[in-house]
């Protein structure tokens, strides 16, 4: 069998997120790549993600792998996978990798970024893929939080209530916070992301510019991992997983 | 009576252009701007746009200007549009201008640009904003050509077949390509642009990045403004009308 590593840009806006469910409302974004694979190759693969998405929530470069016994080229594969898959889904680039890479397992990295648009009026044409705020930030202090971010830290405070991940401590290696344009945009790299970890610190950034939590306050709900303040998530469609680094 | 000037930002997707039409398959953003005034004031108002744009095509910057007798502050009237229009065309800004002022008449200068998404997969996130040319393109040679357009120059070639426009001179003050990640950028400034302009220039730029038009041919084109060659328009979803100087 070999063993196809596929990097998928989406559009979440119209799906339930990566996971496949048993019962979603709508379709999920790791369904529609096992349909083109079966449509493709003639047989079921599971496909396995670097890790979930939310509902709502972009990738630029998603990181997937699936074994399959097709001796198509991985080029021809990659173009009748994108025939296949709906128009909100691409898939950039199709590789054979060796037996044992997994997408989950084998990351090292991450990295995401989350878009806010900070003028008076919303967006017209990035309108799926930011989160509005007409209010004045302060990004200075929001910058200042910011900086607090990297380091090995227990992230539970800016975890989902519902997670069953044990251990919450996570290292970032960079987070950044930039103005381009009327664009407010949050970088963040790290060796794994907690449920919904983005969305809530993006939230409670958000918080901080708008003068409800201080700075130092932000420093200490990281240090203690207790959920005091303002910690509440940022909506899904200003969130994109950038990339995977294996 | 007030002139209000607005500068406005749309994703042409789902309209048949900027210019009202007694019949058309779809709407205007002409219509839904003239729509949303009668709401906020109360009275139709006819609103003048800088130029026409195609259906669609989008724009970061267009700007428009009306009559009205209303009272409303111009903040609040910038609010109230936007919460009148559909969510994809947006007011930016909306402020009092000088009676003369006349968003077509008055009009200096205008930027277009045009996105090519160059690489081997289709877009997902950015498919309703660029067009998609998997094969390889000469960057070189379309740099070449494109540094021929700056100065003053009878465009006709580069004109719509059925435009009413008598003069088809217009100075170009700068033309430029660029690569942007796995996009190829051009930007185009002009003191106007004739009936599909951008459109037909980027369409020949495009066929001397596959090989099919000399860079010297395109030169000629631009020279005598004699349509040889394979002067064919792009698609419309590319293009953006970026801004407008007065």
């Amino acid at each position: 069998m070999r063993n196809i590593k596929i990097t998928v840009e989406y559009d979440g806006t119209d799906y339930s997120g990566w996971q496949r469910q048993a019962n979603g409302p709508r379709a999920t974004i790791q369904q529609k790549l096992e349909e083109a694979i079966l449509k493709v190759t003639g047989a079921h693969s599971a496909v396995h993600g670097s890790g979930r998405t939310d509902a709502g929530v972009h990738a630029l470069g998603q990181v997937a792998n699936f074994s399959t016994s097709s001796v198509m080229k991985s080029d021809t594969l990659l173009k009748a996978l994108n025939s296949e898959l709906p128009e909100d889904i691409a898939v950039k680039s199709a590789d054979d990798a060796p037996p044992e890479f997994h997408a989950r397992v084998s990351a090292k990295k991450k990295t995401y970024f989350y878009r806010i648009l900070n003028r008076p009026s919303r967006a017209a044409v990035e309108r799926k893929t930011c989160w509005f705020i007409p209010a004045r930030l302060d990004v200075k202090a929001m910058k200042a939080a910011c900086e607090l971010i990297p380091g090995e830290h227990d992230f539970k405070a800016f975890c989902h209530a519902d997670t069953k991940t044990r251990n919450t401590v996570r290292t970032v290696f960079s987070a950044t916070l930039k103005r381009r344009g009327g664009f407010i945009v949050f970088f963040i790299e790290a060796d794994g992301f907690l449920k919904r970890m983005v969305r809530l610190m993006v939230g409670t950034l958000v918080s901080v510019g708008r003068g409800k939590t201080d700075p130092d306050e932000f420093g200490r709900i990281l240090k203690t991992g207790e959920k005091t303040g303002d910690v509440t998530a940022a909506p899904p469609q200003g969130l994109f997983l950038e990339k995977v680094i294996y």
